[in-house]
């Protein structure tokens, strides 16, 4: 997906704050569930939420206002009640940031749930078959 | 209240986006239920939240990075089921940014419920009271 | 231009937190200079910047995670070193956000400046047209 | 430091979003180089700002709107240009998330630029002497 860096994004070093790519990257989930398994909202519909437990990111270099980013996800692993996530953020092919996040299945009162088994089949099928 | 602005509460031109002072009105919202009202989560457990309907800021100068601001709300005028707020953000004892908000009284699934009696009358009466 | 609602951008009322309309407003404004004025760099380029001076929001219904919001901007009128846009924010043909804001052309150290000449009429022009 | 979780700082989950914990760490940064070393704006006044280069947090479990946090951070290591911070973030001695962040020294085009010396041997003094 691509995203064009908002005003608000940015901070008073005149680039983009560096907690806004956390938010980059959920975006990109939300949109690599649609395309790839179901979207975000129809597991809130079975009562389950992904809580992120991990974050890394690694910063190489700054984006501004108005920058045009590639933003890419991929899914890293899938278990039986959690999986990895990994991005990279990049502007005119340059690779910007760098990160991994790993989230629990729970449902809607904190409590881990297992992913319904047809889901989670083929989540380790789309990891399994990652580069 | 008083505040020390967060450094991701600046943008790009290098003082406070505007958007943040909303933030502030909420804070300072917050704090004067606590301090001449019930708390907003006393509220929340009798299963009323406070929806924000109107929300209007003049911003007469701007603020940066570690001002320290001093917040200043008060109840403008309560009824059945809704009240109005306004707020002065100063720094320094010079004005800087002027609001007012209204809200009304919703119950969890959004719709307009009652403000409970013994509150609306407690906050009718320090409406009345101000200056 | 279109929106798709974040998770980020909600709260714990399961709705939009109410500051981040004025994150969508200046989307808009952003979007509407693309198209129909200059880029918001451009601007910044020419050492100005609008700063905000004043905001006001109705909110007629909430708007939730994964909506798909229609956010229509137009300019209300334009003067030598201000100008004002108003907003509305609909789901499926549902106005949900009434606003308008008000700026300031200033330049990097925040002192007035006039809008130049040739935008100035440009923008004039375009308000006089509006229906 | 101590932090009373903000309403907007809520997601649809009912929890702080898990980005506004960078927020939080931020901040015990600022509060931190105010207690032990100079205020961050002293660095800006040098013409330094620290770059964030690296984020990593552990989510161990979920806090709500109006928790009272207790935010510890300490300095990891300190080299000649750039610095590591660690955090903790509890609620009623509970801990809630750990973190660590590492950060460059940069001026104000983002070049990296060395700690000046006495702030540096400084620093590197308190790293050595953590538990």
């Amino acid at each position: 997906m691509s995203h064009r860096v908002c005003f608000y994004e940015t901070d008073a070093m005149g680039i983009v704050h560096h907690a806004n790519y956390i938010h980059f990257f959920e975006n990109a989930r939300v949109q690599w569930l649609d395309d790839h398994d179901r979207p975000y909202r129809w597991y809130v519909e079975q009562g389950i939420h992904f809580a992120t437990t991990h974050i890394a990111v690694h910063y190489q270099s700054p984006t501004a206002f108005d920058d045009e980013l590639e933003i890419t996800t991929w899914l890293d692993w899938a278990r039986g009640a959690s999986l990895g996530m990994a991005y990279r953020i990049a502007r005119e092919g340059e690779t910007k940031v760098l990160g991994t996040s790993e989230h629990a299945a729970v449902d809607l009162e904190g409590r881990i749930r297992r992913i319904p088994k047809q889901r989670r089949d083929s989540l380790r099928e789309i990891a399994a078959r990652r580069p």
